[in-house]
């Protein structure tokens, strides 16, 4: 039996040594996957059945409150970032964890959106159950169909990623973002926050973005390189700005979870206020500096990290020189508005995460410590 | 004139080695410093001058928007928690960086409150100036009389907490915690979501704090035995909830400062969800475990942090003995109401950071790469 289910397993990781690095691949896939049946490109529409009921709920709500916890609370903050800039509607992002104890401030006006990957995190089920009795709308993101967040919430929109098997969570956090996107530009363009075309010219790029992706895992090679010199790293910095900043505390959190190497995310600017004490030449900093999103900014602070020694990776767009320039190594994305970047950005630093975590031997699939979907408080 | 300098640099050492430590010291004078004149015990008011002008569109305020770096955002995170539990106001607390670049949502009814020490910080006044074109209120808390952030704002209330030398801010921040709740039990008295008896409890609690901070200080021996236990940890986690969230964030921003060593800060609850991957027999955990804010679930995370062998320094109430069979290492601060628990723990956690930065041989009042003010994006 023993042998059976190992072969089993073989064959559900279709080729690939490990569950994580199957599901970063299939992204091309499951974003797709996410936005099928919910775009029409010709008609320049988004329909997202699962809440249209609610759609104008959204659209009159005084405040959203997204409630999650660890990699969705990432999403969550892209989503706030999405909300605010295209539908201006003012966004408050809470640790379900805090949230639930704290007596929270909700209103009949509130919309509250709880994104959970297994649809079952027991912090997040306990915030909507206290969010509904105050009246709130609760609208659910959550990738297994039928969990109890599904269940719980008024009305929502699965992710359709698939089964996640890695404990690590990628696929459903990029699904998790493609669907907020949706959501915030349905909502923008039904608003009037929006122009037509506007709207039109991110829905389009929206569809394009999996054969970006697709494209981007061309940088595999590239990345486990630069995993292979930093691998032996005690700690690492990640910094982002504006739509960038959720996606490094992500990549911060997955270098934690499976390598066990100590990674912080921070928004690139408040690194003045104390963390560049960190900085030497035994502090990697891991930066995204792509195209729009403040780059002069995040240019000086990368001068910044390198006038005090230590080692830049950044994540910068297709054809980027300035940055070539200074940085010890660079990774290309290609280029996208910067509203969808982080679907494009999460990509290189979930492969980073794992080729690192593979070189020290740890078990990426099942980290120590964790659990898949956290069912306890 | 060399050696004129170093005396009177002794002289105003005051006996103590570094600024830094004689500030954590003057905290029982400069928080009562922060409340002379502004509160009447006996008439069971609160009055602070500086803002009265503009009591009434705080009271009315939609949102409150919170502006701060560093420190100083950590204060504000206090703020959020004070604000919206005593006064009902919902809170949005943003990296100052961060806000002026997005495009933020600012209406004529929020009100924005600036925090900074220096009063001169630069993305917190273009932050400022960006809500102020906006239509929104704008009140200032700086510790510096007369700094372009307390001229910009419409009003404003003083720290008062004297002129603070040492780089890492300790006293200043105390400080502002003290202005917040004074602010935010002065606004939910006359709003009503207090009731008056409630309100003089915490009114009598709040004058009694610089007493039970001097209390606090005589710990300072056990403290300084667990620093030289752990001064050469490579890495420290600390972890608090509720109030005592953003306390775990400050004490972890002390140690990264002034002793260079990788200190995060999270929400005690969110552990499960990746950090918790990180703890082995070398990873002391800090965690802020007094009574009142969620003490069991704060034990039950404890003992997850014991089960994988961490090490726990943790900071208890007095009395305490649940956390004492447990933790590794506990230090006690006196009992106080929630609300207020901030301006007792985070004492400790300067004096950890000081008493390991000093061990390391690090300079205390000049850590390397930080400026004691960010005039410069």
């Amino acid at each position: 039996i023993q042998e059976l289910e190992m072969q089993l397993e073989a064959i559900e990781k279709g080729g690939y040594d490990h569950f994580m690095i199957k599901e970063i691949y299939e992204q091309p896939q499951s974003i797709r996957n996410s936005m099928r049946g919910r775009i029409d490109l010709n008609k320049g529409i988004i329909s997202l059945g699962g809440i249209r009921e609610y759609e104008q709920k959204i659209i009159n709500a005084q405040r959203i409150i997204i409630v999650a916890c660890g990699t969705s609370w990432h999403a969550g903050l892209v989503g706030e970032y999405l909300f605010e800039d295209l539908a201006r509607i003012p966004v408050e992002v809470e640790y379900a964890s805090e949230f639930r104890y704290r007596n929270p401030i909700i209103n009949e006006n509130d919309v509250v959106i709880a994104i959970s990957q297994s649809g079952e995190t027991a912090d997040t089920l306990a915030a909507i159950k206290l969010a509904k009795e105050k009246g709130a709308t609760i609208i659910g993101i959550c990738n297994v169909v039928g969990s109890t967040i599904s269940r719980e919430t008024h009305a929502g929109s699965y992710t359709h990623a698939g089964p996640e098997i890695g404990v690590a969570s990628t696929k459903a956090f990029t699904a998790q973002v493609t669907v907020l996107s949706l959501m915030a530009l349905s909502i923008a363009h039904k608003k009037g926050t929006l122009s037509e075309s506007r709207f039109r010219e991110l829905l389009v790029e929206l569809d394009n973005i999996p054969n970006k992706v697709a494209h981007m895992l061309e940088s595999d090679k590239t990345i486990k390189y630069i995993s292979d010199i930093y691998k032996d790293a005690r700690n690492f910095l990640y910094l982002g700005r504006g739509y960038n900043f959720p996606v490094a505390l992500e990549g911060a959190l997955k270098l934690k979870e499976i390598s066990y190497i100590h990674a912080e995310g921070y928004p690139a600017a408040e690194m003045k206020h104390g963390p560049i004490a960190l900085i030497d030449e035994e502090m990697p900093v891991v930066v995204i500096a792509t195209k729009h999103g403040n780059y002069e900014k995040v240019v000086s602070n990368i001068e910044e990290v390198k006038a005090r020694n230590g080692k830049i990776i950044a994540i910068v767009t297709e054809g980027d020189t300035a940055v070539k320039a200074i940085a010890d190594h660079v990774i290309e994305v290609p280029e996208t508005e910067d509203a969808l970047s982080p679907l494009l950005t999460s990509i290189p630093l979930q492969l980073l995460s794992y080729h690192i975590a593979v070189m020290r031997g740890c078990n990426v699939d099942q980290p120590r410590n964790l659990a898949k979907s956290v069912t306890v408080e």
